[in-house]
Formats: structure tokens, C-alpha cells, sequence
């Protein structure tokens, strides 16, 4: 006899309805997950994170009560997808809040972003290091003699003579891309025999002609790049002008593996379930790059399929799972990954919709938990040419660290979690529109003034990495909060502590784009001192593996897609960076993405990032007897020991 | 208003319904061709060649009356679906008989064929040459160190140093298909980090790990490789054991673009129309090749994707089109191909299901008409080192033509069209199951006795190359037909022309496979002495133009996938070869998938294959002022000229 089943019929804010049976006792969440809709849920369904709050239209449900629903909400029907096993067949609506972050792509042409400035540099250096233009591509131009009947040589014996000229080269050593070959008759024809070549210059000497454009007489063709990083909770993409290194169009989105956990330990663990590789690489490609890809060269009014070069960072977990390989025995001993670093691959072996002759490198990693996201990023810093001893803080969902100079150059990661990408947190959200990334409270009203991203007149939805970092801050520098991260209950309070449970409301519903408070709940604050406090511990302990004071670091490169860079004073002022004068400390954005943009631009540049990772130490900061000692120490603000955060001389 | 639309209702024998919605007065052919339904028409729907006869089973159709349909079959419902126009919703049986080849997909193992005799006799002559175990692939085993907490290195990069001693090479020249990749964290954990490797050497020194095998205590994989044939009628394949040279199986199925029309020019013209090289190029891929490397691999045990290199040879237009590369400029004058050799291609290119990263290489062309096919067979007949004037005749829907030796060679084509491959003959089929492959005419009684393809007890179905030309040859020599082709109706008549209509009866209907009689008529004679005259014809032009005298050929080989070998003596009886001794005759069976078995087993061969084609000169026979005089005069059996077949000293 089969079992009884149950059908939920999901009506999603702004998408198609949805069907899918259930077995009695199943939650919502796991119901979504057969339905491919991607409710998001960064806690795996554990109830803690509150994000996937939807509302029962129809139906009866087993459901516990929860912090994040409050009574009224409850009564109106709201319910936690993840705790609510079906007990009837269902209609449930689920509202765009509730929906994973790949569905908030947001795609931006570069003529007047902030981020141009970022990659205008790292493209000085690479011109000061001598590693501009190093691509391996060029645009040349030929005309070929028309055949006749006394001349039938076909049309690509007849084009590689051609190009054999000018690239100094025999026709023997140029081969055609498939993909080029199958426009080849026609193009010749429609351009009197006159045509210009996408070239590459192969390693070994050799050529191939990727594609062909009409000649002389025709606009110039752009050669377009795409860097890629691949964060555990976002992704970003960069589309480039590969001849002059210029910047096209930035893109971002969730990454679609968030609906199977916000960390990569439950991703690993998803990986190892049936099927579980095959849907988390589809996640990550076809639901979340291939759309982007598709939508930045749109943007940029180019087709996908003729980006010639890629290059993806990510961290050893992501890269695995892009690339369809099991990453089960990064988090089995002895955490040994399937590779470091790769060869060349190719645009149709991947499957992202780019030129199938594509060129795409991997950033190399170095171990299970410190991945290409950081030899890109230790590039991209230029931490590894510098006489001054730097720190470079990457401030993902795993915090990593680099510290050294062009001696010598050491790594290890920390579990800081999801809290600086929106993860964790109640109101919490990535950088993108609606997102408050600045704030400053007034230290006799307690009201908040903020900075929100987006258009003019956008409505606050969350706070971001950096306006978490501002808040808490200010809070604390008002006396809201105490040393322990606790609302202050005693003595002049706050009118954004509405209910007197602990919170404070940066924005209350009717000023906000959810018509929801949003507010900081002490849970929230916990949260955050845990992942700040992850940071400065795993700076002070590997310092003091390699002997040197906290005081011995030179320059700081702060990175990280956590909103408008970060006000480092209230991160000194919380007790998540050291106590550094504010002159050493500099924010570089998007440092996985920017290496890989260096790595696009150069090949010399890839080959620097794979000597990096040759080179670069792992340290494993949980096999040191003083970490776990460190790390309650700086789960305070600022610290245990307030010395260390005391006024400098 | 939107046009009134009919449905067809198409009941195939052995298969599915099918409903399609036609224009009233489009064809029941148009209407299988929109339902994808692969009706037999090698004459393009012209009504000339009978094969598309269905049954109405239902509805009205406006039909001409034809030889191809007896007026009892015609009032049981029987009409050629090419000319019958829709003017009612209809239910139409579809025979078996009627479906296009590549239905009739046959995959043979090689431990008891025939064929596997040639293929040995080329086996040794690559031996001879030095040419064997040339494929670049071997098989490694290694012993790994296993990984622990002080030696992390990754799987990949492990195995890769494990491979670097046996290789004789360093680590960074090796590197990893991806494919293997996948599968090496979970197989190096299941086989005590002992593996096989199967291995490629590139052309460049380099070497890449194209899969891996448990190590050491587990059978010794299979290294196979797949020869590919891409005639214009049928495509043949064979599977071999590369390490042996040894043939595993053979297949062949009809080219899935035969309802495109049974010649070249045909398919040309339709891929030119809208989305038409694409249905060309998925009818010989995905409908062909793809099903029949998926059978193949079966019938050897292996699966499709662990074939490590490939080998495809066809004609111009053939190679074109499995390359979704446009052939439309073959037959516009200048006749310029798109390309005539390319550089080695990666199966993931091709979508055809072997190896991601297999080696595919396609034997170049030399001109619009003379194709791979011809490259290949020049080579599998060895003439281009022999001392003695050879020429080789391959017998396809294209007849071509190579002469010369180690000295020169030059090459012509000439279409004799489809009759050797059963096309453009009412009883006509390949040469598979249920074919009549030999016959011999009792000059007394005009009883025939036939040889049939397939088990025993098998009933005839129709007639292959072979048995035609026998059975031509034998109503020629017991005077049942005279010079002409026409059926002698003065003296002694035989009792086989039932109907005294001008037709052979070989099998009465209670004898066939089908239960219809097959007979020859005097338009197959026709058709058939026509395609016989193109061959002589050229012959003869061929050796004028290089002055030579026909009997300066020494020696002939003669190939083309006809069925048992040719009776050389019927051949020369019919005057379609040469009058030469029955001793200088050689028939060499399928010579361009002997071809692409040879360079698929040594890539010298494959480089010997270009040097050939690079070589060779093209003759244009139209061009010629007496080509159309020696046709029309080697239009009689023998010829005009009878001397030139009178008995030989």
C-alpha cells in the first residue's frame, strides 16, 4: 500500500502557483524543496534563523510556537516553513521576503559605480607589475583572396593562410574553434572575404581563431571577460572589456545552494545525500551564474556565448561544487580536498553558456577551508610584494586571514558565520537595494539616522554587513547596549525598544518596504558578537603562533561584499579589529572578485596567484591550546581585556 | 482568421501513435516530417520511388494513381504518403516496410563476422608499417601515499605526482580531465588509494588522465575506440579494443537524413531552409549515431562515455553536417567546402555521448566531392605505396574513384546515385537482414536461387548492392533481359514476369518477408544500368585524361558497404568494371570505415591520412568534353562498345 500523501499548493508573491505532494509530517520547507522553490532558510530548517516565514491560506498544520512569528502574526496565519509538518492538503502563500536570495539578482552597468575605482587601481598595478593585456587574446584583421574555380581551397585552409602572416605563425599551428568555423561561410560571404579574428595565443605557441567578426569597414568587436567569485552566500560576477581592462557591468545574486544551509558544512552534507551533488552544482550554475551571466551580457549588449575568458574564485567548497565534485572529504579527516588547482578548462565543459573554446581558470586553493576566494584575494591586496607586515581580513561567511608581506605569507580561517552578509540576523540581508549600510544614532534622542542603498525615495528592507557594524556600534557608544551586547534596561531608555523585550527598532513598519519592523533583537547582537568575536581572536591567535604582537601589523586590507566598506572606527569601537590608527587601515571591496578580475586580465597574473598558493602557509587555528580561550575573551564589546581597546597615545 | 487545420492520426507499426495538425493539401509525408516521423523517401517525395506506401485507415485524401500501388491495393487504402494531400482529419497506418532506415538499427559482435577478417589483414599491415598502438593512450597503474593530518595534499594533485615517475614527466605537464576528477575522490578511498589511469599522451609531450580504474586487484579495463562511417545512405560503426587493435562490434543503422532525400544535393538544398541544418545535423546525430554508440556499447559491455577516441570519415557533405557546419557552398560554384581538415576535435564538442575529452578526428576532404570517405579508403586500400597502377572503386551513392600508386594518386567522383545501397530500386535495402546478397538464374527453367542476409530460416525482404548486380548480371546472361534492360517478351518467356508488365519476380508473396512479391522492374533495370554506366564511364574518363589505357590498371579494389563482396564476374559481365582478370579484382569491403579503423588505431596512420589528401589531385569529370558521350555509350549491358568486354586472350 502506498502512503497517504498530502499536496501543497504554493502561491508564491510575484511567481507561477506550484504543486507538489507530501508525505503527513513532512514540513512546508521540505515540500518547497521538491517543488524547487527556493524558500529560503540559511539556519537548514533548524527554526532559529526565522526566515522563512509564510502564511497559511488553507490547511492544518503541526506547528510550534517561535520567537520570530508574534501572536497576532500567528493568528493571521503565519507559520515557519521549516516547523510546520502538513497534516492536510495546504494552500500556503509565500511572500518575496521569504524567498531565497538567487532570486534578488541585481545586475549594474559600471560608468558610475564606486567599485570602477576599486579595479581602475588593481589595473595600475597590474600595468606597474607589467601584466596588463597579458589575456592571451587579440583582434586581427584579414582579407582573403576569393576563391575561384581555379582556387578551391575551403574557406578555413583559406582563412588560417591568411592569418599565418601576421601572427608569424605556420597555418599548421592555427586551428579554428568549432564555433567560429560554423559562421565562417556565411561571414565571408556577407564581407566581400575581409574579416577580423578573435585570436588566442596558446601556450605551446599555437593559435585558435575563437571566433570571426566582419572586417574592415565593420565597428570594432569588444572582447569580453567575465571574473567570477563564488561566495557561500552570494555570487558576483564582473564583466570586463579584456583590451582595455576595463570594467563593463557588475552583477550579484544569492547563491541558489542557500536553500540547503547558509554554511558549507551543510552544503558538504547536502552533497553526500542522494542526488544532493547534482542539485547543489545546479544551484550554484544553471539557477544562479547562467541567469547572471545571461543578464550582465545583456547589459552590456553582448551574447554570452562570446565571453572568451573566465576565471572563478571561490572557497574550496564552492569550487568543488562548481565543478560537480563531491566535496564530502573536505570536512572528513584528514581534510584533504579533491584538487587544488586546475588546468585550463573549457567553456562547453562547465556548461555556463559561454564561448565553448572559453578559457576558464580556477583561482588555486591551498586547503579544505582556505580556498582561491583568498589566494585571488592575497593577490588582489598585493599583500604578497609588500616590505610592510599586512593583515588582509576577508570578511565572507567563513572569516579568513592572510598576514605576512613579500617574505613570507601565512593563512587560516574562522568560522565567523553568515551575520556580515545578512545571515543570522533577524532584518539581516546582503548589500544590495533597501539595504541600510550606514547608521548613526543620537546619543541624547537614541534616534537612528541611516544611509540606505538603492534609488532615491527606496524604503529601508534590512540591515547589511556594514549597517550592522555601524548599529551595533553606535548602541553601544549610546549606552543602549551594554558591554554583554544587552539592551540596557535601567535608567533612560529607548522609545525603539517598543515592547521593552530586548530590541531595538531601526525602522518601524510604516516606514519600512516589508510594512514589518525592523528591529535589532538581542538574539541579533549575540549573533554578531559571536562572528566578531571569531575575527579577533583568530587575529590575535595567529599572531601569537608566528610571535608577533597584534601591534606589529602595519597595514590592514579589509574585504568583503559587506556594503559601503566599513567604518572602521566602529569596528575597533566593538572589539572586532585591532586597535590600529585609522591611517593603516584600508578597505578593498570584493577581494576574491577583484583577484579574479587581475587573474582575467593576465595570465602572468594567475600564474602569480597559483606561486601565491604554492607559497602561502595554512594555519589551523582550532588545534591551538589558546583559541577557544581567545575567542571568549572577545565575545564582548569590546573585550575582555578593554585595554586593548583603550584611547592610543 | 487562422487557416483550418486537419489532424493526422499515424498508427506505426511496432510504435507509437503520433497527432499532427497539417494545412489541407499538404502531404501525408509533410505531415510525418512535422511529427518527426522517419517515412522512407530517398526520392525526396518526388512519387518516382514507391517506398512511402501507407494505409488510410480513415479520411480523404486527394491521390494520384500510381505504378507503385496495384488498383487491389489501392482499393484496400495503400497511397505513396508523398502524393496524397490532406482534405480531412485522417488515421493512417504506417508499415514497418515504409519507415525510414535508421529505424533499422543492427549492431553485430565481431568474434564470428567476416568482417573481422579484414580488419585483421589491416591490423597486421599496420604492423608492418610501424604504424600499430599509435593511439596515444595507455593504461598506469600507481600505489598512492594515503593522505594523514601532516600530508594534506589534495587527491588530484597526489595522484598526478604518483603518475610523474612512470610517466617520466613532471606533475605540472599532466593534468586531469575533469571527468576522471569526479569520480577519483570516491574510487582512490574504495581501492586503498591504488588506481589504473587511462592515459593520454598529447601531441605536445603533455599527458592527460582521461579516467581511472581500481587499482591493482580488478580486471584490467578495456581501452575502446570507435571507427564511425557517415555514408550518405547508411551509417556503420565499429568498436575496438585500442590496446589490441582487436574489432569488439560492428553496427550500422540508415543515415537518419535519408527523409531529407537519398542524395547529397538534396540534403544541401535542405539545410538552407529555415532550422534545416540543424534538423540535418540532430537526424544523423542525435537520431543516428548517438543511439547506435549507445547500442554498440551495450552490446560490448561498456559504457559510451568511457570511449576514448574517435575516428569519423563520410563525405563532404557528411562531415559537414555532422558538424553542424553549413554545406550549402559545395554545390554553388566556386564548390568551395567550409573546411577540409580539421584539427583534433573534443567529444564534449560533439554531444555524440563518448568521453568528455575524447579525441575525435574526422579524415579531411580534398574538395566538395571527393570527401574522408575517399582519404580513408585510399589509405585502408594501401595503394598510395604500391608499385603498381591501382584503382580503387568505392561503391556509395557517390561513386568515387582514386587511381595512381606510390607515385601519385588522383581522384574523381561520379553519382551513380543510391542503387547500390538499395536506393532508386523498388526492392532495394542495405545490406542487413533479409537482404538477397547473391543470386544465380537456372538458364532452363528461369528459376532463381538467392543467398539471404541473416539467420536461418530468415525470408527475403528485398534486395541489397550485391544480389543486384548478380541478379542483373544472371537475367542478362540467360536472355531474359536484353541489352537495353527491357525484358524480352518474344521466344521463351519466364514464368517470373507473373503480369507480363516488363517485371522479375525473385520471391512471391507467400515466400517474402512482407507477404508482397519482390520483383525488379524495368525502371529498377533502368535506374540500375544507369548508376552501372556512371561507374564505367568514369572509369574510362578518368584514365583518358591521365593517358592511360584502361587495361594499364593492374590492380582493383573494390569497396562500399554492398553486401557480400561483388561477383566481379557478373560486374564485368553487366559492363560496370573493367575487363580485366577475375585475379586482379580485390574486394575490400567498407574502405572508408577500414580507413577510419586504421587511423583511429595509430595517429601516424591519421597523419599518413593527410599526407594522402594533401597529395592527391581532383578531377573534374563534367568538365570534361567526352564524359557525357562514354555515359550514354556504357548505358547498355555491357556497353556500346562490346568489344571491350569480349571474352580476354
Amino acid at each position: 500500500m502506498e502512503a497517504q500523501t498530502y499536496t501543497i499548493t504554493f502561491k508564491v508573491e510575484g511567481g507561477k502557483d506550484l504543486l507538489v505532494p507530501v508525505l503527513p509530517g513532512e514540513s512546508i520547507l521540505e515540500g518547497a524543496k521538491k517543488a524547487n522553490l527556493a524558500i529560503d532558510a540559511p539556519c537548514s530548517g533548524n527554526g532559529t534563523c526565522g526566515k522563512c516565514r509564510v502564511k497559511l491560506l488553507e490547511g492544518d498544520v503541526e506547528s510550534k510556537e517561535t520567537r520570530h512569528i508574534a501572536p497576532e502574526e500567528y493568528s493571521a496565519g503565519y507559520r515557519l516553513a521549516c516547523s510546520s509538518g502538513v497534516r492536510s492538503n495546504l494552500t500556503v502563500f509565500v511572500p518575496a521576503s521569504a524567498l531565497a536570495y538567487q532570486t534578488h539578482m541585481k545586475v549594474t552597468d559600471l560608468s558610475t559605480s564606486r567599485e570602477q575605482g576599486i579595479f581602475a587601481a588593481l589595473q595600475e598595478e597590474l600595468r606597474d607589475m607589467g601584466l596588463s593585456a597579458d589575456h592571451g587574446l587579440e583582434l586581427v584583421t584579414v582579407q582573403l583572396p576569393k576563391p575561384a574555380l581555379d582556387d578551391a581551397m575551403a574557406d578555413q585552409e583559406r582563412l588560417l593562410w591568411a592569418l599565418a602572416e601576421p601572427l608569424q605563425s605556420d597555418p599548421e599551428s592555427i586551428r579554428m574553434s568549432l564555433y567560429a568555423l560554423r559562421s565562417l561561410p556565411q561571414l565571408l560571404r556577407g564581407s566581400d572575404f575581409s574579416c577580423r579574428c578573435v585570436v588566442r595565443r596558446e601556450p605551446d605557441q599555437r593559435y585558435t581563431v575563437l571566433d570571426i567578426y566582419p572586417g574592415r569597414d565593420s565597428e570594432t568587436p569588444v572582447l569580453p571577460g567575465l571574473a567570477i567569485d563564488i561566495g557561500t552566500t552570494s555570487v558576483s560576477i564582473l564583466l570586463v572589456n579584456l583590451q582595455t581592462g576595463e570594467p563593463l557591468a557588475v552583477g550579484s545574486a544569492g547563491n541558489g545552494q542557500i536553500r540547503y544551509g547558509a554554511d558549507v558544512i551543510s552544503r558538504i552534507i547536502e552533497s553526500t545525500r542522494p542526488g544532493g551533488l547534482a542539485r547543489l552544482h545546479k544551484a550554484v550554475t544553471e539557477d544562479c551564474i547562467v541567469p547572471l551571466i545571461k543578464q550582465i551580457a545583456q547589459t552590456a549588449g553582448l551574447p554570452p556565448e562570446r565571453i572568451y575568458r573566465v576565471v572563478v574564485a571561490g572557497n574550496t567548497t564552492m569550487t568543488h561544487l562548481f565543478l560537480a565534485v563531491s566535496p564530502e572529504h573536505l570536512r572528513l579527516e584528514p581534510y584533504v580536498p579533491a584538487f587544488f588547482a586546475n588546468g585550463t578548462l573549457r567553456g562547453a565543459e562547465l556548461g555556463i553558456g559561454v564561448h565553448p573554446d572559453a578559457e576558464v581558470e580556477i583561482a588555486p586553493s591551498i586547503g579544505s577551508y582556505v580556498g582561491g576566494d583568498i589566494t585571488a584575494g592575497a593577490f588582489s591586496s598585493m599583500i604578497f610584494k609588500k616590505e610592510s607586515l599586512s593583515l588582509l581580513i576577508d570578511l565572507g561567511t567563513n572569516g579568513e586571514l592572510v598576514f605576512g608581506n613579500g617574505e613570507f605569507l601565512m593563512s587560516c580561517a574562522c568560522s565567523a558565520g553568515p551575520a556580515f552578509e545578512g545571515g543570522d540576523i533577524s532584518c539581516g540581508m546582503r548589500a544590495t537595494d533597501g539595504a541600510i549600510e550606514a547608521c548613526s544614532i543620537d546619543r541624547d534622542t537614541m534616534e537612528p539616522v541611516f544611509t540606505i542603498i538603492g534609488p532615491s525615495g527606496q524604503k529601508p528592507v534590512g540591515l547589511c554587513g556594514s549597517g550592522l557594524i555601524d548599529t551595533i556600534g553606535e548602541l553601544f557608544r549610546c549606552g543602549i547596549i551594554n558591554a554583554k551586547g544587552r539592551i540596557v534596561r535601567e535608567g533612560k531608555r529607548t522609545p525603539r525598544d517598543e515592547w521593552g523585550i530586548g530590541s531595538y527598532i531601526l525602522a518601524f513598519a510604516d516606514q519600512s518596504e516589508s510594512g514589518r519592523d525592523i528591529a535589532l533583537t538581542e538574539t541579533d547582537i549575540d549573533n554578531f558578537i559571536r562572528a566578531k568575536g571569531a575575527i579577533f581572536s583568530a587575529i590575535r591567535t595567529m599572531l601569537t603562533i608566528v610571535d608577533f604582537p597584534v601591534d606589529a601589523i602595519e597595514q590592514v586590507y579589509v574585504s568583503g561584499g559587506i556594503g559601503s566598506g566599513i567604518n572602521v572606527e566602529q569596528a575597533i569601537r566593538i572589539g572586532m579589529f585591532p586597535n590600529l590608527s585609522l591611517e593603516q587601515y584600508h578597505y578593498i571591496g570584493n577581494s576574491s572578485l577583484s583577484g579574479a578580475y587581475g587573474m582575467l586580465c593576465s595570465r602572468k597574473a594567475a600564474g602569480k596567484v597559483a606561486e601565491i598558493a604554492r607559497g602561502m602557509t595554512y594555519l589551523e587555528l582550532s588545534s591551538h591550546p589558546s583559541y577557544m580561550d581567545e575567542f571568549v575573551a572577545a565575545c564582548f564589546i569590546p573585550h575582555t581585556d578593554s585595554d586593548l581597546f583603550s584611547p592610543q597615545e
